[in-house]
């Protein structure tokens, strides 16, 4: 089956937004087996997108049709549809109604132009949306097979994962080829470290027909990504045992598997413990702290977090004298171990978690800017580690969290 | 002007590949009075290629076309150009030359293969390409001006920004015409609330010649962009009164101008006045404080956080007695009042910010899940504000820092 990908929106051809709904919907659908043969985008204009309708429509089996689904009097997708492929529309009282609800819920008024939300084409399948008032659609139009999408990323992201992608896997039109791709994560090692530790499967992997490893870096690990086109059981089996044996060869570097992540890694592993954390983080400035409470019940694992910002408080709350801090620095193992140790026995957990540093661009006389210290502690036991990290405050708080993190597994496996 | 961008390749049909290609050409373009009107990618097929020609040439004066240059046999884009204008191909020794030099001073071979960059179109203008093999051209069809560059990012940035930008503007069809933006930054009100607030502007707007107005929500408040053609003093003048009188329209739901923040414009509040923070955030695990420590100085003002993730730190560390969680809820006014002024009074700041709610799925019989209290203390005077957010907890954090630090700015202006 041929697909094809209208997006609509004057941000996007003005270049003010990075189109990446086109680029997430077709991985979805060519690992499903659709080839995606045309993106298309245009602006908020009723003659652009009838043009563009009658450009692509010819020519799939699928069209895909995201934005313009708004309140507002530049949100014209709808209707162009609708005087595109001559079809009335319908109001749907009983979306509104949802629209009303949804604002209710929120404690806010639904506005007068929320209403233009519940037109639809006539002969168009509503598709809910669940987290927003824009509905999307499902309309057939000789063999074509159209689906209209809210342009808000995570609004079009449940709708495909909730009810277009199982509706075309649930379609006879689609052959039997897949794209089998799974991600392994990896943390706390380098991508030169990890390729030469896994050297002899990169090896076996490239001599394998079909199948392909990348290596994606980021600032939060490694990710490997192991990819086929199979058609037959025996391809599939392929793929599982060779990504089983990466798996192996990274050994504790691995944590998981996409989309996890190592806060759910960490999570887990105290919960199978039944053991509980406190955490002293300085220079991530709570960025470990909220990583694990995006976690559904992380207050079963994590007792609280003390962000001593400013220095005086690490003396105050966590009792580490002023001394320690004129003498060792105010970023230094001493200090590191200290925060961990003192916030443990403060809060009375098993663990405890501490991190100081210097994001920089400036640090003191006993650490330069970008300095970071990191602390494990349990009971009778606390393992530090020091890290440096480049001149941006964003990116090395991202880098220190994930590493925070990363200590935190491996101490815990 | 009206151009069109076609770029080709099936790394992007496939979804490898985010085009942001596609973007960065459109930001140019517009600011320099080109006007996009569409984006379209197709795959590395000849009848595709030759099949978006047809759909692009005729509604532009210029078309930019990037990516299917390199040197191997899916690498169409001269083939198709020179079938489907009917132009011969001549071969640019001068370019294999270069070629040739470009892999000599990198000590590699160059490939056979290597010269098929060296076809060019026979009526084509070659541009040049200082980082890469595979050249550019300039060709002119009709009324419409057709630019090829490579898909390699920085080869191409290289060319537009060395040849093609600088010629489009020496081009007298393009006129005086600039593309003026500014964008308004607004938080704690919803899209349809600020859209009647300033429903007046938004008429009057719409009834100015080449202006337009455009409403971007997101997770952290609703950003209004401002947009106008204007090639006279007059013109700009104009643009520069609407964007004035839109930010006095949304008075204090405006607290900037594009590319700040809003917790750069608390930041620079409490340090206009001298004065100093302290946290107490429960469900929002550290991201109101994260936020805030993103910004370099913040210890100037911000003495520290407390996340008091299980309930009884907020007795022990906040001195809330229980009684009060058993009469109101964990999550209620009384709750947030508490934590704002305790957290206030235990550090000694100016001002105190209180955060507790449940993210959902569950809540208790107090407060449903999605119920967050926000509360701002400051001396002998503490506001606190109910929010309802939807049961996903990622974007409810986010929402609940964005209104947290909200809160904050409007107590404090």
């Amino acid at each position: 089956m041929k697909a094809s990908i209208l997006t609509i929106g004057d941000e996007l051809l003005i270049g003010q937004v990075l189109n990446s709904n086109v680029q997430w919907i077709s991985e979805r659908l060519t690992a499903i087996g659709v080839t995606v043969t045309r993106h298309l985008s245009v602006g908020d204009e009723m003659d652009e997108i009838t043009g563009a309708l009658r450009f692509l429509q010819s020519s799939c089996d699928i069209l895909i049709i995201g934005g313009g689904l708004g309140p507002t009097h530049d949100d014209l997708t709808v209707e162009a549809l609708s005087r595109y492929f001559k079809i009335p529309l319908r109001y749907d009282e009983e979306w509104v109604g949802k629209i009303e609800e949804f604002f209710k819920s929120r404690g806010r008024p639904m506005t007068e132009n929320n209403k233009k939300q519940g037109y639809l084409l006539r002969d168009a399948v509503r598709i809910d949306n669940d987290c927003g008032t824009a509905p999307g659609q499902f309309l057939m139009e000789g063999r074509t097979r159209i689906f209209v999408v809210p342009g808000v990323p995570h609004e079009m992201k449940s709708m495909m994962d909730r009810v277009i992608l199982p509706k075309l896997l649930n379609d006879p039109s689609l052959g039997s080829t897949r794209i089998l791709k799974e991600t392994l994560l990896t943390s706390g090692v380098g991508e030169s470290a990890l390729a030469q530790r896994i050297e002899m499967d990169v090896e076996r992997i490239r001599n394998i027909e079909g199948m392909s490893l990348a290596f994606l870096p980021s600032n939060t690990g490694v990710r490997l990504r192991l990819q086929m086109r199979a058609s037959t059981p025996e391809e599939e089996a392929t793929f599982r045992s060779e990504f089983t044996a990466l798996e192996k060869a990274c050994g504790s570097d691995a944590y998981g598997i996409e989309p996890g992540t190592i806060e759910e890694c960490v999570h887990r592993l105290l919960m199978d413990r039944g053991e509980t954390l406190a955490i002293a983080e300085s220079c991530t400035g709570g960025l470990v702290s909220q990583r694990l409470t995006r976690i559904a019940g992380a207050s079963k694992i994590l007792r609280g977090t003390l962000i001593p910002y400013q220095t005086e408080l690490k003396t105050r709350e966590l009792g580490i004298p002023a001394t320690l801090f004129e003498q060792s620095g105010v970023v230094s193992e001493a200090s590191a171990r200290a925060m961990a140790e003192n916030i443990r026995t403060k809060w009375g957990t098993t663990w405890g978690l501490g991190i100081t540093g210097y994001l920089g661009p400036e640090g003191d006389a006993f650490a330069p800017g970008g300095t970071v210290w990191i602390a494990v502690a349990r009971e009778n036991r606390t393992l530090a580690r020091e890290f440096h990290f480049e001149n941006h405050r964003e990116r090395a708080q991202e880098r220190a969290a994930a590493y925070a993190l990363d200590s935190l597994r491996r101490a815990l496996t």
